[in-house]
């Protein structure tokens, strides 16, 4: 049990924008959301998940929709409460605590202001140790945990609840309301026990976060390594590319951000190109023909000067670039991940290899 | 109260499919779907509105959606239950009695089948008189009661609820859900109060339906008038046109069936052509360039021999048809019924004039 305060919200927006792999928000929105709460009622108290009961009901808290949307739309206050009193309604039980269902500038920040408001501890987990777009692609869905009963509120007051026959068909009606809506809204799912929450979360995802946030807030503050190699070391990443932004190509579709981004080598990769495809995440990357990362690994961008991560939402023509590729949650991996949110599932034409072996003996390092 | 048999049912239909004005579903399916309910359960008590007490929670239930989709998928037998038990938990209280939403050949048939499965009483009234596209265009509207919480399921077991700020807001994320879960659901919606439904909804609407159908089956055993004088006698119907289809244009958009069906003269008509523009049900129509007939008035097409009701899907070339209007249930006549359900709401670049009025010394006789 630790104290989440204003400092540590900071940090753990940064490296939760990391994290989120081009998706999940906007860290700054995401951290003036969770800070405004703490200013209003003080600070959250995180849970190891080991400190939670294996009776308690949990929940992740979350905002879906199109990350571009989110930014323009207000985030009420009394959503959370809303949420929170139509599960509690639904099970007759109290909720114990609620968790980030994904790793995220926004995702990772508003579950904190939730807990601020609500008075309730936040527990350190998610639900995917980085961000993806749909909603099933959840560790939980693994552990065949049901995301119904699934509350969803816009800011207007419009409230759903979904019971649906698999976490697919969740996505499928959630997202249609989601459009309907406005392209975001905030929801709590699969709802769940302290027992499944231990065994089927990423577990300390939010100190992770935080600790990488820590690191690339003082990456040059490292006296014996240069920033970059002080980056790559403390984000277990492997170096894919470094460019600049030559186009990007993005369409708004079904709730979701599509898009390509084009790069062009700069320092050791002059002359060389490469592009990032994604889904509010990044899905792809593939320098000069060869392709050096798929999902489910973390494919992420950072600014080649401060290593602060952009997020496919604030791409933009002429910003210089690292192409880094993290290692995903081991849990995807397996058959039943690789399933839910491998390459092809996303219409990527090419088998999952991992980012380290994907690597090995090119031009990446780690 | 009364005893709703199979003999009923069957004229119930006939006549609901008259008043659904070109939607409402195909009354064969209708009926078939009642029938074989009563079959399997027995005969369906029906109380008259002043019957069902002040106090008591009374539902309708309806399926909703494109009425070609609906013909195509099968009605469940669980849909009734579980809407009733969705609705039942939310208030902590049982369901005294079902009504059917509309009048339909699907639409007044369902709430039959209903009744029957549960063993539970239908009211005979409705809430519009007729049929119309949208879910928020019903008397209840007018009379301030609220479509939410609305119970949503489809025949997979995909089940939501809604609680939506306005009427119209429940429209629009059910009407999201109905098309991701494939264009027809099964709904129970504007749960109210004995009281309620007696002051606002439109009463003995199914006894109507009946005696309609009873006239169309035996249309041709009047002795004194020749059958249209008898039918458009009996059905209180204004004569717009008799004419042969040319031409039948359609779209399916957004879960519903838009469309216009073309006209050429027949009989006294020759010469002459006219058209009627749809969206599930008929909005407007239209003989040499003169509007006869808008919603809210009811305009129905009848086979020209057997004047048994064409519903927009079963449109077809070649058919021969009468085109009649009926006055619409007086409430939809108010300013709040015309914002509802007028002319403009459709798109219709009029305002709208009682068919009584446009017909007056015109081509239309009653």
């Amino acid at each position: 049990m630790r104290i989440i305060n204003k400092k540590d919200i900071e940090d753990i927006a940064l490296g939760a924008a990391l994290l989120g792999a081009g998706g999940g928000g906007d860290p700054y929105i995401g951290k003036l959301v969770a800070m405004g709460a703490v200013d209003e009622h003080g600070p959250v108290t995180m849970l190891d998940p080991q400190e939670v009961p294996d009776n308690a009901l949990v929940v992740p808290i979350a905002m879906m929709g199109a990350p571009t949307v989110l930014a323009e739309k207000a985030i009420g206050e009394n959503e959370y409460k809303t949420l929170s009193s139509m599960i509690s309604q639904f099970f007759g039980k109290e909720i114990y605590a609620f968790l980030p269902i994904e790793a995220g500038g926004v995702n990772s920040m508003l579950p904190i202001a939730a807990c601020a408001r609500l008075g309730i501890p936040l527990v350190d987990a998610d639900g995917m140790g980085r961000a993806f777009p749909e909603l099933q692609m959840v560790t939980f869905t693994i552990g065949g945990i049901n995301a119904s009963p699934m509350a969803l509120t816009d800011e207007k007051g419009n409230c759903v609840i979904f019971e649906t026959i698999t976490n697919k068909w969740t996505e499928e009606l959630a997202r249609a309301v989601t459009m309907s809506c406005g392209g975001a809204v905030s929801v709590a799912l699969y709802p769940m026990t302290g027992k499944q929450m231990k065994e089927f979360s990423v577990r300390n995802i939010v100190t992770r976060s935080q600790k990488l946030g820590e690191a690339i807030r003082t990456v040059k503050s490292c006296t014996d390594k240069t920033p970059e190699e002080h980056f790559l070391s403390f984000s277990e990443s492997y170096k894919l590319f470094k460019g600049k932004i030559s186009d990007v190509l993005r369409e708004t579709r079904g709730a979701f951000n599509f898009g390509k981004v084009m790069l062009e080598g700069i320092g050791e990769y002059k002359g060389s190109e490469a592009y990032v495809e994604f889904q509010n995440e990044n899905l792809l990357a593939c320098v000069n023909g060869e392709i050096l990362a798929t999902v489910p690994d973390l494919i992420c961008l950072v600014d080649a000067e401060t290593f602060v991560p952009v997020t496919t939402d604030a791409l933009k023509y002429g910003k210089r670039v690292y192409v880094v590729g993290l290692k995903c949650f081991e849990m995807w991996r397996s058959e039943a991940g690789l399933k839910l949110v491998g390459p092809r599932y996303f219409g990527c034409d090419t088998d999952y290899i991992p980012v380290e072996e994907r690597c090995k003996g090119g031009t990446a390092s780690v």
